[in-house]
């Protein structure tokens, strides 16, 4: 294996979409290990994932024969293939998690942490073919039936698993172990699929994945190819070419597509494929297609978590408003998959809508988040909004896909925090560099922002956000950074928001929710901005075609959704809670719950069950025989940590009435 | 082929369940040939059946190949197997279907029908091995693989069809050409599964099914043998023994089941085979099993339908209250198995209560009718309360379980109208036979009883029910009766109920809802019974757990559920009519639409969807922007009636507020 970093772009940057030379890009990225996170909620998750949850998956890819299936096409075991037939993209999604960790990780760490990553991709290179090929499954006994059956078994979207783990390794250790057999086998299948006028096969893979992959591939080696391939598989998809329908997004070519359809994982991570797409290539056609989608997805399709693919049933999209609670599919890897697309939305335009931001808050905390226990060794798969306490979280899966892609996407948020554009970046007449820092997510910590024309300016940001909407930025270290603007994001759901620089209030209409505060002055190290952010406690109401939650309120805090579950309220059932009617609800830091975080308290009405109900569960209106109601005290913990304690019923929605 | 009535016993009464020498039966059926009905809503079903759909099904069954797979085992026909491998079961189905529908048929129809029965019963006695084995999958290449996966393969599911078919045809013609076949199969099913210290294999099938039959071929050939062997598959099931769960309700013995479980089909199926034994078998572990299991299900796990099996995921019971209704499943044949568990339990005992016979009604009209089209030709598999237009009865299934189990069901209506009881038969002590009439389904029509204490009575019945609630019934022939009471129902929906006798009027709590009005006299031919049931349009409201439902309002009328749908509401979209404050519902006989129905109509609300709601489908309570609302006249048609003119929304729930 060579270790040459052979064509790579430096400085390398630690981040998994590097737009810096896309033409279509307004944003640039900030490596995340230019972020250093000090916040309530992440800092202990990320450092929690580096330390415990990335080794202990890896004794579970040890354990469940993931590794050897690799060992045994490389001759090194005689165990026979073992799992299901795309368990090759476990072990990439996990090294990509260990790479990104990496470049996080305390000195003392990095060692052992490089060790375990450099020993799986010596299994993996070993089981690589001559041609380059690599798929454990559709090696050996089973080498011939190679690209045989594209539409359901997975082979591209565990190559573009296996490129992704690659670009994130040598951004981050800038060694090429991994990228030369991602390139090899990339190679291959640029040579095999393409126009049918290349003499190649007009075809994709059921499960899109490798878009994304191909186009930070090109980014990362400079190969125009791999762009076009990209483009290719995004074009080529939607024509029935291999025998797919709606399932695969391959009903309908994606230009022509208005709704969110289909597998979930697979249409999120299509059309993050597409915007990255977008960067590069103008087409508007494509990002019509996109936003249309997306708003479809948001206005009609989405839970209040943010969860997204309603039905068990090819784990899919259901119809506008097919929102069941109980029976919610809402992968965490979909949560993941919107996260991944609404990110590659947002770099493309130096907008002052904070649309996108919002989005990634909120799918964050609220639907992808659940689908990780506070000890970061469960995890859901499916993410109801309402449970009776026989969903929990489990240690590992059959199909284990979100674990590792969790374990991936933790790494990644400090990477969220800010972007930085400048003014010739957006198509401008040229002129001097103006340059722009945008904090899209409020989090305690430090932020280092190289900047476009040059300089640099790192930001100290204190705050106890989210639970808490004080926010104070201050400029903590400035290089050459001269006249420059600060984007400071006033989330959507935040009316009232007021701020001040160096004491100066700022105009209110600067502060205007769901906007971002533009701050424009020449900065100087000890500026302090401060923003106070009203944190309201909300009761929220479903839309009426909403039929499986309107009539019910849920509460939501700043940018978290709550939730009632039993640990807290153990007089009779939580689903028989009467909120709406609940008096003097109010937030309470309890540092001792759960990690630490704000619950919601309150007194509400205990309603029983079955009084005035008898036969059916149906009875004529006005029947008001509803029996005695008791007023109890409520409490309300943050949706993303229930069932971290003994089992119970649970519910985002309840009673109103 | 024999056709010597050899072992049966008579007067052949042609019934589904001859509970007559069942010692703990305390109900003797009344034939359907005995009972002719010329009531607006099943008389002209059950003629478009016999006329129109047996004949059409026959010919699907000969397209789709289910005929030539028997064909091809008795190597008249070189095609190959086709279709799926429990498909033997429509074709025995289909000929239950015909042999009831010959019972009713009118002197100049008899002919034709025989002529196909006979056609297809030879088609299979040809197919059946020596042994006495009849299976088309398991014949020929697969002939090694008999009884080789019980839990999947439906064998015994088909042998158990088999055996009601032949029931069915031998109790209305006296033939027995395929009883010989069926006896023969059940002879060596009989010698293969039973008690291990015999030697056999204790095992059962992994669809319920044959538990019914048994019983029923024992008490038409009187052999005891095969109540013994239905005995044995409702013992063995629960225990493991064919590797099944909760799905083929073999996860618990039920006697230990309490709640309704697994694939609803299968589940009511078995209790109805469970049932069946309790007429002949004392056994009070299992009658409390059913008794709460049945509590379970119209409490916890029924719509407003009576439909259940709410699950696409399994065909299957959701948890309690899990009922949605665009995603309802809601199969039409567990509905027909509910009436027929239903129909078993009624005719253990007797007593003054008509919850089973209400049950039996209200499932007939609003879950197993809508399966099937106005024009006799299209079926709905599943039957959801709330849809976009999309979902559409289609004209045959690849697995076509619902449509023959239409067939056979209508024919069987008649029979549920009405039972007799003696006291000596409910076990009093010996005294002079005392017969009393039971009539449990109020449809206009003659009802021919032979009395148990020799005599016979006929009444005849006019009503317009159930349109309207004025029941006329008079005794119209007379032989032997003497002393006799008539137990007339009083429907559970039914407040207000008047009556009277020879212009007598009755003491109102002998018309109290929910109880049978005991009218117990020397009866005369002309004596006149009259009852008044008010037919209130009852607005419906969901239990709270019921989320799916809940805060939206119903229409009911007498029995019928309502469901209003585009075709009489074109102005905006039906799911958006707020029906809550609806003014003036009043009931309208409309003659002209869907072969006569009465409709209501009244003036709601129509509700601009989108009007304060944008971002997500969910906004802060207490956002009052709802847009103008516009006045609309409404027009509900009886829920069964849906879906039979253009395709648009429909919805059972309206929006209350």
């Amino acid at each position: 294996m060579t270790d040459t970093p052979a064509a790579i772009p430096s400085p390398r940057l630690a981040t998994p979409v590097d737009a810096r030379s896309s033409p279509y890009a307004a944003h640039r990225p900030v490596p995340i290990d230019n972020v250093t996170l000090d916040d309530p909620v992440w800092a202990p998750r990320i450092r929690r994932n580096r330390e415990h949850t990335i080794p202990g998956q890896l004794a579970f890819l040890e354990d469940t024969g993931r590794l050897d299936n690799f060992r045994r096409v490389a001759g090194t075991s005689d165990a026979p293939f073992t799992g299901l037939y795309f368990n090759d993209s476990d072990v990439y999604k996990w090294l990509e998690a260990a790479s990104w960790a990496l470049a996080q990780a305390p000195e003392e760490e990095r060692a052992a942490l490089g060790r375990m990553i450099d020993a799986v991709i010596a299994v993996i290179a070993s089981a690589q073919h001559d041609d380059g090929y690599v798929n454990t499954y559709f090696s050996k006994e089973r080498e011939g039936e190679r690209w045989s059956n594209l539409r359901d078994c997975h082979e591209l979207y565990c190559a573009g698993h296996l490129i992704q783990a690659a670009v994130a390794h040598t951004r981050v250790t800038g060694k090429t172990s991994l990228l030369d057999v991602a390139t090899r086998f990339t190679d291959l299948i640029c040579d095999t699929f393409g126009p049918a006028s290349e003499g190649k096969r007009e075809e994709t893979d059921g499960h899109p994945e490798i878009e994304m992959a191909l186009v930070e591939l090109a980014r990362l080696t400079g190969e125009r190819r791999y762009l076009d391939q990209a483009r290719f598989f995004v074009d080529v998809r939607g024509r029935g070419s291999i025998g797919g329908g709606a399932y695969h997004q391959d009903a309908t070519p994606l230009r022509d597509q208005r709704e969110m359809v289909g597998h979930a994982v697979r249409a999120v991570y299509l059309n993050a494929g597409a915007a990255d797409l977008l960067a590069d290539v103008r087409d508007h056609a494509l990002r019509g297609a996109l936003e249309a989608m997306w708003a479809n997805m948001t206005t009609r399709r989405s839970y209040i978590s943010g969860g997204i693919g309603s039905r068990w049933e090819g784990e899919a999209f259901g119809k506008d408003f097919e929102l069941p609670n109980t029976r919610a599919y809402a992968e965490s890897c979909a949560a993941i998959g919107a996260v991944m697309w609404a990110w590659r939305m947002l770099l493309l335009e130096a907008k002052d809508d904070t649309r996108w931001a919002d989005a990634i808050e909120h799918t964050l905390y609220n639907a992808m988040l659940p689908g990780l226990s506070l000890d970061g060794d469960h995890y859901f798969y499916q993410n109801p909004l309402e449970d009776d306490g026989t969903h929990r979280r489990q240690p590992w899966f059959g199909c284990a896909c979100c674990p590792p892609n969790i374990a991936r996407t933790l790494p990644l948020v400090p990477g969220m925090v800010a972007t930085v554009t400048t003014r010739r970046a957006v198509g401008e007449e040229l002129g001097p560099l103006h340059d722009t820092v945008w904090l899209h997510l409020l989090a305690a910590g430090t932020v280092r922002v190289d900047l476009p024309s040059g300089g640099e300016i790192e930001l100290a940001v204190r705050t106890r956000y989210p639970w808490d909407g004080k926010v104070e930025i201050e400029v903590a270290e400035l290089r050459d950074a001269g006249d420059l603007t600060l984007n400071l994001r006033v989330p959507g759901w935040c009316d009232g928001a007021t701020g001040e620089v160096n004491g100066r209030a700022l105009p209110p209409a600067e502060t205007a929710a769901g906007q971002y505060a533009t701050l424009n002055r020449t900065w100087r190290v000890g500026d302090v901005v401060k923003l106070r952010l009203p944190m309201r406690i909300r009761r929220m109401e479903a839309h009426p075609r909403v039929t499986d939650s309107v009539g019910r309120v849920a509460l939501m805090r700043g940018p978290m959704l709550y939730c009632i579950e039993e640990a807290d309220n153990q007089r009779g059932d939580v689903r028989d809670l009467v909120l709406g009617t609940a008096r003097d609800l109010h937030p309470a830091w309890r540092p001792d719950l759960l990690g630490g975080c704000v619950v919601i308290s309150g007194t509400a009405e205990l309603a029983p069950p079955d009084a005035g109900w008898s036969g059916m569960p149906y009875r004529e209106l006005g029947d008001r025989r509803v029996g005695v109601r008791e007023p109890v005290a409520v409490t309300a913990i943050p949706y993303h940590l229930w069932a971290n304690r003994g089992r119970g019923p649970m519910t985002v929605w309840l009673r109103r009435e």
